[in-house]
């Protein structure tokens, strides 16, 4: 489910055919039309007053626009196959925050990510707010969530990429890595970080911060490693 | 008004003469024990029921801790008459999203900014949720908001900093920027940026991003310029 006029557009652009119906309120339908105008032919679009909008939806929804889309089917091993020679992937464990989710997939998106590999413990990137934050990029990026005891770490290994783990506690600092060609950085929830089993097969990367002050929100550290990795003035 | 035990936390290590009185949920009281010990004997610390205290805040509070405090009264003036040789400030422009504000607060805690300077069309970091998201940062970090009409450019400027405009269509890919000694960042809102006449009077800034996909979140940008402007192994 995906709301708001940007996302629709971004959807209607990336994946009109998975696009199962539109439902607008009736105050925006005319500005909506070069949109709509954009949906393959025959794709209901409802329009409704504000008050059956919300009874529908169930709470007061402000954006008066929401579009039902089919989930894209795709394996983890599929998308991992199919990356290009060089090659940038960001790896996801248990990210439970769709706001957290949605900065994640935008920052994948500014940078040129190939891939986004979720663990089990991850949210849904499609649920709906966390579209909203990524701007649209959880329906453009590809991503696929593992099953509950796949291995995220071997999953990337095995595709040839080398992961990279954020910690607190890495390694190397970020500043002074020079970027893989095929690469997969990887990110944990912020407070427990990544697991130390993930650590010990992993190089291991910290970004240094001020006396004391750890703890950077995982989606700016996302745009920070993502920055890092595509600069071409970087190390 | 700050909520919340890790915020009551910070604010009673790093500002405790300013903390006028705390409100605590029942429930809450015995484990907030070992935080409450830190305030300055005499503040005044009321416990309330879940009930009472909804009522008195306005709304269902979940979190159970609200703390009062007295502002800091702290001029842009005085503030960047006081940085070190080495100086690190980050400027706002305009940035009136609660969220974005709290999480360049947290951004530039973490990597040491010495003072945030705001225009008088910024919002409220001070503002709860602002003060939450920064993860407590806006108690801690220095910062001082500017009177309509007064010049943040000049004001950062006439301190001896290089000004930097962070924006899209910037000339220098901030991966190529050497450090300057004395350095203000300069943030605009998402969407409008920093206005022209703010680009013509600074050194502009881009950060290279993948084909047509422009907005990075201005709270991730501040995090990865910062983290440029401080990296040891930057350029």
């Amino acid at each position: 489910m995906a709301e708001g006029r940007v996302v629709l557009e971004k959807a209607a652009r990336a994946m009109p055919e998975r696009i199962v119906s539109v439902l607008v309120a009736e105050n925006r339908l005319a500005a909506l039309g070069p949109v709509l105008a954009d949906l393959p032919p025959g794709t209901p679009v409802y329009a409704a007053g504000q008050a059956v909008m919300d009874s529908i939806v169930g709470f007061p929804i402000h954006r008066g626009i929401l579009a039902l889309g089919r989930r894209p089917e795709r394996s983890a091993a599929g998308l991992l196959a199919g990356l290009p020679d060089r090659a940038l992937v960001v790896g996801l464990s248990a990210i439970a925050n769709h706001d957290n989710i949605g900065g994640i997939f935008r920052n994948a998106a500014a940078f040129g990510a190939h891939a986004v590999i979720l663990d089990a413990a991850c949210c849904d990137p499609l649920y709906r707010k966390a579209i909203r934050v990524s701007v649209g990029a959880a329906l453009t990026m590809p991503f696929a969530r593992l099953e509950a005891g796949e291995d995220l770490v071997g999953a990337l290994a095995g595709a040839g990429l080398e992961v990279l783990a954020l910690s607190p506690a890495g390694e190397t600092d970020l500043a002074d890595l020079a970027p893989p060609a095929r690469v997969a950085a990887l990110f944990g929830a912020e407070g427990p970080g990544l697991p130390d089993d993930v650590l010990a097969r992993t190089r291991t990367v910290r970004i240094p911060m001020a006396g004391g002050f750890d703890s950077l929100n995982v989606a700016t550290t996302s745009g920070i490693v993502l920055h890092h990795l595509t600069a071409k003035g970087a190390a």
